[in-house]
């Protein structure tokens, strides 16, 4: 971490691992709870973690995207839905950072320090069912928006509709969560991520002020503001990794304490049994080699938001691709992983107390926000021709 | 299916299939809720299956393993808890048929097919926390058994014990489940096969007769009584490649019905989506493989059986590697298929009500039974150096 | 086999594994020298085999095609130059049987056993560049033909060219190959499958006679007719699977004579090392899987092939998903198994004299005649949608 | 590369890259041929780069192991045998500055930057054929050594001797090639990596004098010693890693321009077709993932080589996994890329002229120098209980 503290006070990597470290205590029950962790989402709040990513001059803690992932892999390890959620922040503010203007961007970000703002996501640029109507001087959303990842709860939300008078334009807005006319369903029950709030969002008439509308330079604008969506999957690959972390630290521990070898096996003890071997080699390979390409992708990025507008077409696909590398990567090892695991435990680790399939249940829903089969191809294309990756909100 | 049945009635197939009909529609609530399936065990009693596999002269429906089997799959591909309950009673008659007398295991059978009882299992070898005490004429089982699948709701139990005055030789009983001292414990809570009650059964000085005791021939004694882990392997081969084959036709039937083509595809269907094609490709790939290798080691299983005391070892360790790798085969092709199903249906099918994760969850908890691992040591030791698995509970 | 011989005389696939045997002390070399295989050729001609498939009324020996394919088999697992042109023996006396008239094909039968006429193949329809011109009772082919195998030494030849008077329309005929015009290039130097002359031919101004052309029915234009490619493709499935079971055979030989345990092992010998019978375990696992499927398929192949005009669209669909999930099956685990087979047998045995590599060079060849992602492709459209495969030269 | 040039100079990368294009255009030639590559060898004593990494003070070119092993996957990319010699070279210098004494390696390395020495290995710990005995002030060295890579044509030697006197113990001594009673057989005649003269030596009554000896600290005897076994990981690592990044580009280059789309492509042209993609995306994620971690690794190294005696046990711990880690990635990746190319090219590409099959056949030789099987074991033990691979010539 840059931030410099005094002796005394804890960095936020450590104040994130002490979390991270009291959220997995319940982890296990909330996921078959569901619903919104309140108590959680306001330890967050409480923890100064919100800001981790804005810079220190307006208040926040002025962690890098290397930084920022870290504490976001850290969460993962052992709540998924937390981390996600958190690491959605930190893409809500670079939402704003990267389409608007200083004079948008910067009171947000002073605020959000200020108040422990929580920002949640109804952006979802493919469910267009969200219109806009322009009136003078103001717009008015009308409609409703799926996978809104942590708006429940938040005091910040990014929104989209589109234009149907401007050939279908994607407008984005930064708005109040509790502004008139916005229903935030709490209608998020999925086989995974169960914490995250991914439901839906009703917009009825929600008045959106021309200020508060991300539009200089706009959506995808720029080789800089094309890094929005290089942060999402870089975030995700994060997630990723660290739901595989977590499972195998889990597994290892259930292995070393409750497992025993086979009765065919010559090993006296199960940590020499040449297969349990083979398996947490196959598993320290497939998480290293994502480990070393996710820190890879994550200095480039910091690279490449430093140079803001000069960041160039070239270096911005080249950084794509080192991400889109390490989220594929992350996907295949990590589903392995979480599936693989209970090979390492034996029959008694499905025990339901344990809740050890969650981490594949969280991962396998997650890893579905956009096909890997595309990113495949996005690198083959890359690979095989260099052709550089069309910038979109999953590229 | 052998049995003739007069043009007007259904046969056995016809019955699992529409009995198996009426478990689809309340599998995936059950799953969530767990227990005893006592409805869908009692319209099991109800259809006459329970006597699926006992010859026709004793009152069965005389099915041959291969139509049995196939009973199984039919209920694995809806519901693989009940699946399971299902094919382990023909492995409890077929445990009494191979180690018992005839004038044990005739009367057995007569009386499961005229009242239609229902058979659990508590055998586990591996749990030795079951010990026997020896009187004049009879016995007595104290201790403890873990893993007892289907012991709630049975008639009949087979229960094993350690006789550690006869250095820990396994001793196996057919006692009736009521018996005084036996407590059924509803403690299986697992994160798959949730309705198979394979849970706890304590026995507080359990009298056992001695004709109740299966010691003539008795357990793995002869290339014939060692078919009974074999059909106990073929049993999990055939719920796998249920379990699997359910989840493709779920998976089938949302991608049809719900798909879209991702929007970089140039299809105009997900129907006709290149990497759609090539998931659907692999699937019908690995599950086709499994069918031929179960089918061709359920019809060596039913040559195997029909020869009965002059079965050889040699042709009992043939029999052994055919259900060993149709075993191995179902297991890695089904957990891919169960995990990777998600890939061809998309996010959305991730919601909670259509509980799509309890085939993986489902397989995952059952695949675990013995290692894979060892399964694979033993097809190497056939193919380096044709050296025969040695019989066991789980060989 | 189904020939009845008199107890004295030995079967077709006794003089198979005979002619294998001699075949094998050679192939080594042979491979390194490519080539025709005259000798072998003539060894062929004089066994009879290449009567193989003719049925008996025409002096054949009545083969069924899962006899003639297991002989494919035998020649594979040493020689997989002379398996490819010996199946090819078939599947030319197969298309004039299927898109010829009787009074065609019986006599080209009869003078094939009676003679041992060699075949030959000069069809590849993906070549355009052998072309027709049409005069007053007899055609003229020009021009070239690339992937010809067996032509070279052949007594006849299947010839393809395209006319264009009529829309590129694919003419096919049955010629002797020494006819003038005929030039048979020894221009085949590849990496693999080095004696199957699979080089290239021209034809100057070659005159073709009225009832040489495999006009009624013609190509592909019944589903029996249709049955051409899909012989062709279980061909393959059986080469690849042939060359895999060689493969293995001299590994297994290798490891049990020269193989020693890595110093880290526990075992005594490397016949115990767990990692050295994980592999064998898979390779077993593959092989077998292949061995079902390519057996299944070529009985139902068998069916198919009685009905003749009898056999309908969708029976000769599900056959040709059947031979291409055996096809796709054989390539995939024969390519993992001549790679890896070296793990099995470590260093020393990548000694040229063994050319122990051949085995991955000819399958490696051999299985890019058309490519796997298409025919997983085929089988998707069939499990999703119960497409059936088009019919054409390769599906 | 840390080493400065005027501006006029080109920088050892440079040189290299000049060097690969001339092996590059006899490789394949000399694949066939075998033997020892006196011209390119001659090419690179003369380029200098024999010194590349010989700290500058001792008049080499100062490289770092990072520097170094660019290099040598530079010249694997094109010429795998060129490139294991090449860094066997560095391998060499490496093990007389680890395990001897300042007073005798300095010279070592001066002569060596100087006359442009090439060093070769008869050093094979596993072939314990070799003995020494001991005279009053010099030892005598008889025996066979196998697999000397870079023997032929080398002025020094790296060779050992077991001490049977001294129950086994290894004796390893620098000493002039050209020595009485060394013969250098020239029987290196394998399926890959051909010409890097991986044969046998043959010692006779070689007088080997007491300052020869590699003695203090000597083998493996400290952490900074135990780095000698790391370095020739390493070294494999980008050997595989190279050979597989210059497979790669000949497919490449393969497909784009002789590429043509499968008939049942919708893609105009081959660099569309969906399937060719993913292939290549494959291809890329694997390689871009063995590159980081072999950068990493490298990087590591340096850290570790600067340390000298102040490395601890734990950081050489570390550093093993790493190496290891990248080591078993590169073989797998390797292994399946150079398989698999040939479906990206297609059937044609395996003209015996490409010999495109060079760089399986030399990957497949040179992962067989110890088995990945015990690394993924290594990782394994680290993996789930933290413990360190026990250093030897292979850890």
């Amino acid at each position: 971490m840059s931030v410099q503290a005094l002796p005394s006070q804890p960095s936020s990597l450590q104040i994130a691992r002490q979390l991270a470290q009291e959220f997995a205590q319940t982890a296990a029950e909330r996921d078959a709870q569901g619903g919104t962790p309140k108590a959680e989402r306001d330890a967050l709040r409480a923890s100064g973690l919100l800001a981790l990513s804005i810079p220190t001059q307006f208040g926040g803690l002025g962690a890098s995207w290397s930084e920022t992932f870290e504490v976001v892999r850290e969460f993962a390890k052992v709540d998924s839905s937390i981390a996600h959620v958190f690491g959605f922040q930190h893409l809500m503010l670079a939402t704003v950072r990267l389409f608007a203007r200083p004079d948008q961007w910067q009171p947000w970000f002073e605020q959000t320090a200020r108040k422990n703002w929580f920002w949640g996501n109804a952006l979802n640029p493919l469910d267009t069912r969200t219109l806009v109507r322009t009136f003078a001087g103001w717009r008015e959303f009308s409609g409703k928006k799926s996978f809104c990842s942590g708006a429940s709860d938040s005091e910040m939300l990014i929104a989209s509709a589109s234009d149907e008078s401007a050939g279908g334009r994607l407008l984005i807005a930064a708005i109040p969560s509790g502004r008139t006319g916005i229903t935030l369903h709490d209608d998020w029950n999925n086989i995974g991520q169960r914490q995250t709030d991914s439901g839906s969002v009703t917009f009825e008439r929600v008045r959106v002020e021309e200020n508060e509308l991300l539009l200089d330079p706009g959506p995808l604008s720029t080789p800089f503001a094309c890094l929005r969506p290089l942060i999402a999957q870089l975030h995700f690959s994060n997630i990723f990794l660290g739901i595989a972390e977590g499972a195998l630290e889990e597994a290892r521990e259930y292995t070393l304490k409750e497992g025993r070898p086979w009765f065919k096996s010559k090993a006296r003890h199960v940590s020499e049994d040449p297969y349990i071997l083979a398996h947490y080699g196959e598993f320290w390979l497939g998480l290293e080699s994502v480990r070393v390409l996710a820190e890879r992708a994550a200095a480039l990025l910091d690279e490449a938001w430093q140079k803001e507008h000069a960041l160039g077409s070239d270096e911005r696909a080249r950084l794509a691709i080192a991400i889109s590398t390490a989220k594929v990567a992350a996907t295949r090892v990590g589903l392995d992983l979480c599936s693989r695991l209970f090979e390492v435990t034996g029959a008694r680790a499905t025990h339901a107390a344990l809740r050890l399939d969650r981490h594949w249940r969280n991962l396998r829903t997650q890893t579905l926000h956009d096909p890997v089969d595309y990113k495949i191809q996005e690198l083959g294309e890359w690979a095989l021709s260099q052709t550089r990756p069309t910038p979109s909100f999953y590229s």
